[in-house]
């Protein structure tokens, strides 16, 4: 990495402009203070153009370009199966890197990577934007403060408002690796204490198609936290009323909770009862504000050169968890996290 | 008063067993410790031969009976036109009377009436129950405790679910002395400060045969308070989603709020949105621990001898603010307190 | 049973008036539509005298006075060991019964008890009161109507405010049997589903005292429904901000919500935040209305000569998943619901 | 105003790079489909270079070289004394002409403005930003919709989170028409009546030195409309709890309500109670919202012919009722419309 003093902005690459990296590349042009976007790239070549001419940066030719530039750091958007190598490169190139989740399916793969990562000393920040939600970020902060004391039982409900394409499904490594992901890391930011033993469930309720992927689309997930905690985690493919995100931790002096916002604070009462509005509907309209300070998280942390906040073992430990849960589901029992680990 | 003892129960006879009184009678048979229902009478006799039966106590014949006898206290339940009467009889027993409200409709009538009572020193309670309601007292103790501050502003709404039959608005005293009188209450109970000034405006929007009666069915009042206070209450005879009773005092630390419970916690979501349930319905529903409260307030003021929480005073402010409210809707101009205190 | 019209009230005798027996004696006696209390029975004596003399009834000098009566039902609300004897005594009178949970700890005594009960045709009631809550109420009306479609996911929560004492627990038959039961019942109830599997996790993190009685007071439990709904259960002995009851079904069209109450409605809010009242803390203030609605229903089945709404069946089932639960915990692996069926 | 296509961007001028004028100009440039920020001009002119660098367009060294452009419309964000003049000058140059509240604080003065851009047929927005927040508009659908039937009485309450500088007050017109006047044009559009008579209530509570410029801080306003319907508004300059934003519309069939958002939705429970989030602080965080949907109004209305949705008339009424309320606060008597339109 070039050196970056604490007034020069981060100059970041964004690799990957599809969906979420042309978001990512929106904000670190605009809405991040002490960043800026330095370069985009996209191995379809005019999307690249397009956001480049949006944003008024240059669209790179190749992803070795921007390894090879004096960027200061690097951001991995591309499409999963990419990971591990561009993680190589960063790591070769010295560059700071903030990796969408997940690094890899594999758990092998993603040692390879993150093993060149932190053997090169590079920041590395894991995509995992949503504990920097304002409200889920506030029930980790009433555990560290001691507010709700020890966690003794966590409850996690993640829906989303409607189901991905089949063939996304097929691709994504199924619901666990997936989507329940972000719920693994949720349980082990907010209670701070890693996970131990998993038992899932999971049907096949929404979508009959999922069954051609061999997925699921409806899960319950219990977790054993090594302090002696019991997460229980649901997710669905498809929630009626919305984006469904709840989290709440329960400990010896008390409750933190992180509620569903709705989509605006309106409500209407007649004789019929009171209507209020359903959830937000979009995952990127629920958590825009988690990812500009997602953002905000790693520059600063780049800049003043400590850890970046959600690092190589936050990247790993989710996968773990969710390999487990597939064992769990496949043969009917619980499934020590050692059992994934010894692979 | 005949003597009592900290743990003898003190025995009421309650005149007038209509829907309010027999409420009262119940009460105090089985839901207020340290009091115990001694007789009730009701010039319709069936009428209190029935509750005397149910609540197992002897049914009087008349009202001099109650008060000849050796019961400690009285509750006056019957008609408003009776009120008078039956306190000045009070107070010549030497009872403690608890009277529903309005103690009259007539200014000079109302100090004859409290006058008396004042002169014989009988312990006095005027049936203002909402300031025992649970989240109303909680606003009070906001100020009290300085937790809001100074008061600035108060905002109090009541609504009723549905308008009284025309032949009980004819003899009620229209809406500002009838349904409105509870909120004048409330204005001067939350903030401790004295009203000394009205501005009414009203209208005729729900029930056109109000206008027989020259009375309105829709209200919006302003009060200036002696220190400084304004506070708004609005009324209307109709709200179509049920009772809603709702009182906020903002000040110069915060704001105490009171909100409409629901009838029950339980909610739907769906792609439509959020359906919750109505309010509750009527004012017994809603009210009902307010009630309770009122008589433990009564009973432990007469057995340890000190003011009843809302005594002589608070019977006749109310009234005041109520007039001059009658007449600032007539006059189309604010009116001052003293302008009615003269009359 | 004695013949009953529609207009005489339904004679009930309360055998055991300790705390949950002494109320369902006063709701009887004074809050139950077309029920009378007609006589009570408590082995201690003076415990019986005491609240015959309140509530102005008989006291009868054994159990077996009250099977040989004229009265139409019995309320057996003594301690648990003592139910199978007397539901027995109540199939040979011929007695309406109404049964405080459990009926036993020991499923061949209860198949015994129960199996009497049917054979004789008796009406039965269990005491799961949880189901006559309105807004848990609501939220199995949100299934049955269509509301939230096919259930899919259920979460659970009953979070007790304090834990009982040692004494109290070592007889208890554990938390699963004590306390979770209530959760079981609710499952099939919000569901109309049964269950056919069990996974349990629990540990002991609040009152280490309990080791000494082999319980937990902390647990989280997966069931699996026939209908492949999945629910997730959690309890704990105490919730420092008070009684807390949540139920919650997911299903393909929306999800129904019972909320916690809260104590009022009251709020403040200062520059600290918003500050509301903790929940309710006993479950008699909590629960009170359903234990009305739950006479109500029962008071409704006998005259009306219909099963009452939880019947043998639903006094049977959530036992077979508690036993179900313990298994799964001590040998930490899934438990079908007919490994404990063959017992 | 130059010839646009449906497809190119509405290029738009703004005069005035303060705090205001900066946010509108980045929301121009980065955020409103459709528009495009064309140059931007402020008196000082390092202001207008750095807006300028930062959002990468020019900076215009007068305000007449926007007029004299080929942009299709001007934002006239400068201070309030400067906007009658830009608005002839607007209405000369044929632009269209976004404008921030207030046109004057003198009535005549906005006439002569107002007269020359209705004269000239040139599309006109005024600032009135609230009525494109999500929460306050479902107010006014469900008033248009007939979901609360006819509209009653409305309830309006505006708190600032804190007071401004009092050189900002001396030159803002007061608290009616600096503050205020956003409520009276909420008032207008919740209830899609006009006002005819005001009445109203101020205090000075919170900032003594105010009564150097003659103001007040806390103020409570009587309105009644053409239509019979009552309306309430009180503000303060200084909110403990952070900014308070609400509005209600009680009509024949039932009420719809605006809420305060919080500013996120975590709470912690405790044996204390429950503690939620303040109210977002800042207004700019409110109704960011707001603006980014006022500007979607303006340009979609320009570029399609229309009326913009708050124009001239919407721009007059508010500052009518301000002066009426000056008046009634002076003279201590409720004011007509008319005594003031006379004028």
């Amino acid at each position: 990495m070039s050196a970056t003093t604490a007034v020069a902005p981060l100059r970041i690459g964004v690799i990957g402009v599809g969906r979420i990296g042309r978001m990512h590349a929106g904000l670190i042009a605009h809405q991040v203070p002490g960043a800026a976007l330095g370069a985009v790239y996209d191995p379809h070549e005019p999307a690249a153009r397009g956001v480049a001419e949006e944003l008024r940066v240059p669209a790179a030719g190749t992803a070795a370009e921007i390894f090879d530039s004096d960027l200061d750091a690097v951001a991995i958007c591309s499409s999963s199966d990419t990971h591990v190598d561009l993680l190589l490169a960063a790591a070769e190139a010295g560059k700071a890197v903030f990796c969408e989740k997940p690094v890899s399916l594999d758990l092998r793969e993603l040692d390879r990577a993150l093993g060149a990562i932190d053997a090169a000393g590079v920041p590395f920040q894991i995509g995992f934007n949503r504990r920097f939600d304002p409200a889920h970020a506030s029930v980790r902060e009433a555990v560290v403060s001691g507010a709700v004391g020890e966690p003794h039982l966590v409850r996690i409900s993640s829906r989303d408002p409607s189901p991905p394409p089949l063939e996304y499904v097929k691709r994504s490594g199924g619901l666990f690796l997936d989507m329940m992901i972000h719920d693994f890391d949720m349980a082990r930011f907010v209670t701070g204490s890693e996970v131990v033993e998993v038992f899932a469930c999971g049907a096949l309720r929404i979508e009959p198609s999922f069954a051609e992927a061999g997925d699921i689309d409806t899960a319950l997930v219990t977790l054993v936290h090594e302090d002696g905690c019991l997460t229980a985690i649901d997710n669905s493919r498809r929630a009626a009323y919305g984006y469904d995100q709840r989290v709440e931790v329960f400990g010896s002096e008390g409750m933190a909770v992180s509620e569903n916002p709705r989509a605006h604070t309106g409500s209407v009462l007649t004789a019929a009862g009171e209507r209020r509005e359903p959830n937000p509907y979009f995952f990127l309209e629920r958590y825009l504000p988690s990812y500009v300070r997602e953002w905000q998280g790693f520059v600063d942390a780049v800049k003043n050169r400590f850890t970046p906040p959600v690092s190589t073992v936050d990247a790993r430990a989710p996968l773990v968890i969710g390999l487990a849960a597939g064992r769990s589901l496949r043969e009917g029992r619980p499934v020590r996290i050692e059992e994934v680990q010894a692979t």
